[in-house]
């Protein structure tokens, strides 16, 4: 498939509120070409957001984006309300009518607004809801078969930056030669890679099929290895299941332990936050009932901690796992991706001898 | 909320394949009136199915019925093929025609068909498609407050059993005087109680939430304890999440463990079954990561073994966890609840020291 080229729409929140837009600069497969935000026209990328350190060019508006020959128009902010406005509306329609792509991760379905699909039929315009799941089978156990190790982010709690590590890891194996495939599992990932299942909005019974298919889809590309991103946590009370489906549907060989220490309890709940033992300990037994998979390593979230309690904190959890521990944002995944990367082997999954 | 009265429709399929029905005569809260199969009509219910001890008469038809004043036309079974064939069709219209509700367990929904939402839009008819499930909420922990021990049913596998034992506890507790709610958490258990939410088709996010609403009805009902359907299995490599999903959002204050002992594989898949020992072990440890809970009994599906190698198989899950054990289908649920029902007693969430 050639690689998008995207023009962002963030009108009047570049700059501060689009962190999806930030994330498809900083580690998008496909290229962004040009920002759409008035507020800001004239201006490069880099100046509104100097660590992005791209030079594409901020406009007024879509029709001056075309210029730099976009393919797809991507929605990856929420308006204040959560509805479009109707500015955001008279640019979505313009890029429909030049025939671009749009991709939107909007809580409401571009696909579903009468306006939008009447236009994306006239124009013949292709609309991606990356909150909208695909028709997905079952799981089947066709994962059990993919060649390449597979290893699936777990973590102490919802938002401590699973995905981040992952796509740190992937650039620091590319970096070694090695050709890691981040398969994305939730909105913004999937805006990254340009591809994937936003999981949390598959029926439950068809998580772990879901969860499998973004596998298969990544082995599908041929990589070295497969870094699944995460969602969840396994002790959250609403979005354990998710966690759940991934660990089962995506079948991983390994894990990657992802903890903010700074969190106490999970989310918006009482409910605490388990220790580095007890993580450790309850990911790797219940995937042992099914496919074994080790923790290879943790990865933390230091984000406003002090250089010296960071490395304290990682100390930590060293000593109280024996994994090999870091922050990958703050000190590079270099460190962690080469301890971790030789415990990535396949494993094979439990098998009843009555059918073996 | 009155009684229903139901009309079952089971043409040429009564006595054979219709579990659902079946269930809802044996275990219903509310009436079967009549049921209707030509190929059996003037027969009672007790002829064509005789464990299930009722009168009421198989008709020819939906407008035979009428003479019994069914309130709703109950479709619990799925015709050969998936598809309703004409003549379903038009005993359906004929029920909407005089204005019955139409509860429908079918996958395809019967009000999202064109010609029977429009008849019933004529008639003032209801349809409720059990399968389809409403709008919740995300898991708040409001479930956290409700007063009624909750005694949510696991399993070693799917289709084990789970349904029917808590509906055998259930009327054991009514013997005892005791008010044991049923909560329904599939299509079968929704239509034997007449309410109820099929988690497994809720989207994956919400999972919990829908748990947890169950259990907010039922709770609702002034119930003296709540004895929620169990889906699926943990180590179930499709649907445990599902199952995660009625142990977090239903919050149990114990656990009923259903175990069929002839499974060695779950479901289709090579995963073997686990131990007694590894259930319990299993269950409780995730559990206790966000709200202990404790097996209180294991119920054996012994199906198929004769009463000697039945009794072994009970010895043998009691000997290998000290916990009661017994099979309620072939002994009777009396024995089993009198060694469950004192240890149902409220267990408070895990709470953070911070938060608390």
């Amino acid at each position: 498939m050639p690689k998008r080229r995207y023009v962002i729409l963030a009108p009047g929140e570049f700059a501060q509120n689009a962190k999806t837009a930030h994330g498809v600069i900083a580690y998008g497969n496909d290229e962004t070409v040009a920002v759409v935000d008035p507020a800001r026209a004239g201006q490069r990328v880099r100046d509104a957001v100097p660590y992005l350190r791209s030079d594409a060019p901020i406009v007024a508006s879509v029709a001056e984006s075309l210029a730099y020959k976009p393919t797809s128009l991507l929605i990856g902010t929420a308006p204040k309300g959560g509805k479009l406005p109707a500015d955001w509306r008279a640019e979505v329609l313009a890029a429909i009518g030049a025939g671009l792509e749009i991709v939107s991760g909007l809580h409401d379905m571009i696909g579903d607004d009468p306006d939008f699909a009447a236009a994306a039929r006239a124009h013949s315009a292709n609309i991606w809801d990356v909150r909208k799941p695909p028709e997905v089978p079952l799981f089947t156990g066709a994962v059990y078969g993919v060649a390449a190790p597979i290893m699936l982010a777990v973590g102490n709690d919802c938002a401590v930056g699973k995905m981040t590590v992952m796509l740190e890891l992937a650039r620091a194996a590319a970096e070694h030669g090695t050709r890691a495939e981040f398969a994305p599992t939730g909105q913004t990932g999937i805006m990254i890679a340009g591809w994937g299942i936003a999981v949390d909005r598959v029926i439950s019974d068809f998580v772990t099929g879901a969860s499998e298919q973004i596998v298969l889809e990544a082995s599908r590309r041929n990589p070295d290895c497969i870094l699944v991103e995460g969602q969840g946590g396994i002790n959250h009370p609403a979005y354990a299941p998710v966690t759940l489906g991934l660990m089962f549907g995506a079948a991983p060989d390994a894990l990657l332990l992802v903890v903010d220490p700074k969190r106490t309890a999970i989310d918006v709940y009482d409910t605490p936050t388990l220790s580095y033992g007890e993580l450790v300990e309850t990911y790797e037994a219940i995937c042992a009932t099914v496919k074994p998979a080790k923790v290879a390593g943790i990865a933390l979230n230091t984000h406003g901690l002090s250089d010296e309690r960071a490395r304290e904190e990682i100390a930590r959890a060293h000593a109280e796992t024996g994994l090999p521990a870091d922050d990958v944002v703050r000190f590079g995944p270099q460190k962690l991706w080469s301890a971790v990367a030789p415990q990535l082997h396949k494993r094979a999954p439990l098998s009843a001898e009555v059918t073996a």
